[in-house]
């Protein structure tokens, strides 16, 4: 029987790879502070369950392939109070952020185009791609300039004929880092030199702690080339709920991938009555989840500044960071905190950050850490990490 | 901006592309007796939303890539009754059937393979099988033979070095046809002898009703070749909860599958609960619904065989009947049943047959009528379908 080479090709998730280790650990009874996995421990808004448990009818059914009205009435209002306008045909609910994505990629790109992304990068999106026969084009950013983008010059030599569009996160995953408003006018202006697509991830929208956010969506230029994608994960801690968007005014990409939404019939209806009730949430709801992960963010940021050795990003958005550690192999510290390292039966978990990156070799001393724990557990990982750092015998 | 030309290529879905033309008729007045969808009337079971009410955890967070473990277990125990055994490690949840179907094309065939199905087909294997550019080899099956399969010689006509794996349901969509076991066997050959993957789609096993049912995991020879479609849709008259998995013994399959399931991270979290529950649905439920679809079966047989020059299937499972029209073409008599025809106010909406063949031509006589109705309606359907084919002015 045949296995495909495109999944052959699949790398495991930096995220989840480690799992094992971290199961082993824990039948050992060590205490783990995962910051591994954007997780966040914010309890999901009441609206969510309250509105799903009053669901009662008898049967069921499908949906609409596009996503079900109310949802998208509230996705656009949500939009509309971040001055976005957006029409209902506009709007198209996917199975959570990852959908979105992967249904932008295949209706962009056929096998052997190229998305031109910027590494590190959210890891999969290189699934994604590949599942595709895609092939990703990564312009290589630096622990060093704070992971910001490269000169518009740097940056189109990474355009060749096959590039179809251009794919980023922002706030950043893995890096945390906001673009600037300069950083995003030359996107906008590569976009329509070479007239690509831009797919935006912003779920990390209401995440960003020092200074305003600027959507993509507000380049008015941008409109015929531009894709969001977005999600309930993260803005309203509903991971689980699976239930995200895509939303583009081109009508011919918008035409299309209704044609992809009716292939699989339509998203579970029960999390899309769930996910209309969370985009109700009262605005002071986001901005309190904002305030903690500010908390959270600074703690973060003190607890590294006190590792001899480390180079961290400042980040400013999503919740995550990317750190530069004096060791070996990231990876090989990694197991080596969940295996053979423990402060009073405590230890850290984390991403190594060689998974973010395309380019052979990069990352290899990275990590990516994500800051979804109280701002008490994070001191207390902090400190485990800088005495896993200074016990480390693959220490640099 | 560039859109792919895999996704141009789509069709828009022979069930759903007549959708306007019911809105029309519904906006002036007409009732619809809707036979074009898949959709049954049958009340879910009360266990999917009383465990989904008790859901109580504070944070929706993602779940295992795999399923959640009730889920998987309660998923192990049905089969066992079914007199299959598998291990936990076998079992993939997955959002519907849909995506089990995709995640099987992409894992078993590269851009330019082949897939072997027999048409008329479940026209969404056409849009999983082009998004990831795997070319269908339809080999014909048809109205006279009552859709069973050809002989062995023909089948293995088809196969080429790029047939990567036969793809079947069984009971059939869209013809209501039940594999022999001389049919299952043949295939059985077939699949062993070529070394393909057999991706067998038994969504529909519990709608049998003359006779025994046979699931290809009977045949311990299949093995490691086997790979089992199913889905909660039908089955507990769920299809809104998007619930389905994939099953296979072949750990070289599984193991590339977690990393496809791993990329789009969990599946959504309250419907696995609620689907753990429907799985715990004593199996007299499933007795009475099968019970019931026999009595639909029988009524829309019955209204057939009184209609002159209409050629049908001998249904004998599933919840559809594929029927050959005294009429030039079943799409516009399908267009016209819904903007020009009606008895007292009331119309019939069914499928054209066209799209679910891939032969250009194949089919534009054809129609797929789902008994999903009760047989007082049913009775009525047939009655309006009757009297609309003797008024056609298309007719032959």
């Amino acid at each position: 029987m045949n296995i495909s080479k495109r999944v052959q090709a699949l790398t495991t998730s930096p995220i989840r790879r480690l799992t094992p280790y971290a199961t082993a650990a824990k039948a050992k009874g060590k205490k783990i502070y995962h910051l591994n996995i954007g997780q966040p421990d914010i309890e999901t808004p009441a609206q969510f369950m309250d509105s799903i448990r009053k669901f009662d009818d008898k049967v069921v059914a499908y949906g609409n392939s596009q996503g079900e009205l109310p949802l998208i009435h509230a996705i656009k209002k949500y939009y509309k109070e971040w001055n976005m306008d957006f029409e209902d045909s506009d709007i198209y609910v996917t199975n959570g952020g990852s959908e979105a994505l992967a249904l932008a990629v295949m209706t962009l790109c056929d096998p052997g185009d190229e998305l031109l992304v910027f590494e590190p990068y959210y890891a999969n999106y290189n699934s994604f791609a590949r599942t595709y026969n895609v092939n990703i084009n990564a312009v290589p950013t630096s622990a060093e300039e704070g992971y910001h983008l490269p000169s518009k010059e740097v940056i189109e030599k990474h355009i060749t004929p096959k590039t179809k569009a251009i794919l980023l996160t922002n706030p950043g995953n893995p890096t945390g880092v906001v673009y600037t408003m300069d950083e995003m006018k030359m996107i906008v202006e590569i976009v329509l030199k070479y007239d690509l697509a831009l797919i935006a991830d912003e779920v990390y929208r209401e995440f960003v702690y020092d200074g305003e956010y600027h959507s993509f969506g507000y380049f008015k230029e941008l409109d015929n080339n531009l894709i969001i994608v977005d999600s309930v994960s993260k803005r309203y801690s509903a991971c689980g709920a699976r239930i995200g968007c895509l939303v583009s005014k081109n009508k011919q990409f918008t035409t299309e991938i209704l044609k992809c939404c009716q292939a699989r019939l339509c998203c579970p209806m029960l999390e899309q009555v769930g996910a209309a009730a969370l985009y109700t949430t009262p605005t002071s709801y986001l901005q309190e989840v904002n305030q903690e992960y500010k908390k959270r963010r600074d703690t973060i940021a003190a607890g590294l500044a006190k590792i001899p050795g480390l180079m961290s990003s400042n980040p400013k958005g999503a919740f995550y960071v990317m750190v530069k550690l004096p060791v070996d192999d990231a990876e090989k510290f990694a197991i080596w905190m969940l295996e053979e390292f423990d402060v009073n039966g405590e230890t850290v978990m984390f991403a190594p950050g060689n998974g973010f990156y395309d380019t052979p070799g990069c990352g290899v001393d990275e990590a990516r850490l994500a800051y979804v724990l109280n701002c008490e557990d994070l001191e207390k990982a902090m400190e485990i990490l800088a005495a896993g750092l200074a016990a480390y015998p693959g220490k640099k």
